[in-house]
């Protein structure tokens, strides 16, 4: 008999999917060029070339049985060792490629870490704002998703509403940085505090508490910073990552679960993942695919236009008169609202045609989410229709 | 907290994958040529020619911020209509892309099948001998495996067995054909009495009970045979497959889940299967790789090494004295052990450096598998070995 509750599921559709559809809806009527969408992460610069050049090179001179035939379901040993080596050399960790769990991306890293470290019934924590799909993939697993309210001062983390909620049942504290949907980078001194409190917490509940750590736009950071690497300040950190953003390859579903050397049965957690793919239906990202992003580690897309682009934003939404807090990073810029109520103010937005998210799925009520993953000259043309949208319907000018 | 449940899984180690580790082992000490290992399901002939030159024509001419950017979250409209459409071509179906849910291989295929037509405590039935991986598949939904004895006479259905043991908790069945580990083909007779009874079973209990079909060695029959198509001898099925031994590419974990359109619901279990990826974190296989077998639908790679095989180990085992049934199909054989003991058989047989593995995890006791996706000119050299431990362990010449 069809699943119920996976039927009733259908009706939930994803409030970014269905404005990226009206997007290119729209875009037949009027052309996709003189629509300002705004909706969807997806990467707009392309992989460096070497991805390619290596990619046909293993398909031109490569062992065509070697290279199709089965990873082992903990990974290709030796892309593992070159994940490591790589995150060693960056950020001065001692992984070795037994930590490194090779998974379909981020959603299938997030996927294995929580069910590692969590059983059914237990709490999860997250910050707002929060990638909206946290929720799904923490039901999935049968744990329970606590939201805490966002710090809107600056997006890093509220740490009162934080410590009045810790309680034994949490189990894992999820974060994002950098943050979709804020583009905030925490800082050492937000990781610094996160990591006290948690400690404290073990101690006191006597049991684990893990940080998993979603990463995927760690190398989109602006003005010349970086991102403190969160493992780095807490023993019991998994550190999920993706290279959708920084490979620009979100289409090939390719990512990692990185487990600190330091965490509580550091040596257990990989092929525990292992065992927990087989009842996912997981089973290791491509052969091919993993081998070619161990060749290209140390590589980016040119990802300078996502910087243009948040300085051309964040000058012109200011200037306009909104209320917004600088991104450190990311391709995602999250402006207040121009009245309470986002979803009025982003439907009245799409008859200037700009594509903005409202808030709300992403915990926060009042602000909107603009992906600026886009050409710079789209974004230079949606500024007067910016100036326009709030001058007309509020008055700005 | 650790999950305590998947690391006392840690312990089951799958027995196919130990066999396999100890004949790398072993050919490290005697070189692997001399090692008739036996033991794993990995193809052992190259892939088309044409998918690689597919690939390469993508990543040398294709726009990269297409190719690798998102897939929809339900596979690429096109991709799932090639796959339609070369389906209905060869079987004279009527499906279309929206009945094709794109997954990585046959396990996620079957992870999604499952989940979409059970939920947690309902009862999935499925036939001796099976492939093992199903039984943590089965779990992973928290749906419960009952496993029907075998039909050794020809390793179709034992059907007496099958229908003493339905009950209104079943809600759906689940077979493998060809079948691994026995090379069994289920007949159009097996598959018109399977959809028979089943048909007559969702009258008396009041609720659908789906056909999950997994098919993954499809193509590869002997004697100039096809595989009927189970979807068309019953409604509710869902065929489950992945390209990893017809297109010799099981790293590249690419397969999909086919909706008969006249199963209850069909227009449903698609998207359905959408909402289930969110909290599996399964989201698509990679979009070039859904790009480049939807070019070589209609091809194979050279399977016919498979049959050349089948038949010098089957005209050997069967002068030797062996117990057999011949395989209709697949790259497997499933001879009867020369003692009641199969695991014990295979312990003797590796000192001559065979690799069998037993067939009790496969849920027959006092049987054996022998993978011959090897070299012909291996198998022809292993023919010695094999008289030779049958004569000296067990008396026969």
């Amino acid at each position: 008999m069809i699943n119920e509750e996976y039927k009733a599921m259908l009706g939930g559709k994803s409030v970014i999917r269905e404005l990226s559809e009206y997007a290119t809806a729209r875009g037949k009527e009027i052309g996709y060029e003189n629509v300002f969408d705004y909706s969807l992460g997806n990467p707009s610069v392309p992989a460096p070339p070497d991805f390619a050049k290596t990619m046909v090179d293993l398909y031109e001179h490569g062992d065509p049985v070697a290279i199709h035939g089965y990873s082992p379901s903990l990974g290709i040993p030796s892309v593992k060792e070159a994940i490591a080596d790589s995150l060693n050399r960056r950020f001065g960790t001692n992984y070795t490629g037994n930590h490194i769990f090779p998974t379909t991306g981020a959603a299938g890293a997030l996927a294995h870490a929580m069910r590692a470290v969590t059983k059914p019934g237990d709490e999860i924590i997250t910050f707002a704002p929060y990638f909206p799909e946290y929720q799904p993939y923490v039901n999935g697993t049968g744990a329970h998703l606590t939201v805490i309210p966002a710090d809107t001062a600056n997006f890093q983390i509220n740490f009162d509403a934080f410590e009045a909620a810790l309680n034994p049942n949490v189990q894992a504290v999820l974060i994002n940085t950098p943050n979709n949907p804020s583009g905030a980078v925490y800082s050492a001194e937000t990781l610094k505090r996160l990591a006290a409190i948690l400690t404290a917490k073990q101690t006191e509940y006597g049991h684990d508490i893990f940080l998993i750590s979603d990463e995927p736009y760690r190398e989109i950071v602006f003005d010349g910073n970086t991102q403190p690497y969160p493992a780095n300040f807490y023993a019991n950190t998994l550190t999920c990552y993706s290279w959708s953003k920084s490979l620009s390859l979100p289409g090939e579903r390719i990512g990692y679960v990185a487990v600190n050397p330091s965490a509580t049965d550091a040596d257990l957690l990989v092929p525990m993942m292992g065992q927990i793919s087989r009842g996912t239906g997981h089973n290791c990202p491509p052969s091919s695919i993993q081998l070619g992003v161990a060749k290209v580690l140390d590589e980016t897309s040119d990802l300078s236009v996502y910087e243009t682009n948040m300085n051309l934003l964040y000058d012109a939404l200011t200037s306009i008169g909104f209320d917004v807090v600088r991104p450190g990073g990311t391709f995602y810029i999250f402006p207040k609202a121009l009245e309470e109520d986002a979803t009025a103010f982003c439907l009245k937005a799409k008859e200037y045609d700009l594509i903005l998210v409202p808030s709300e799925s992403f915990g926060v009520p009042g602000y909107f989410r603009m992906a600026y993953c886009i050409d710079t000259e789209k974004v230079k043309r949606s500024i007067p229709a910016l100036e326009r949208f709030a001058h007309e319907q509020y008055g700005l000018n």
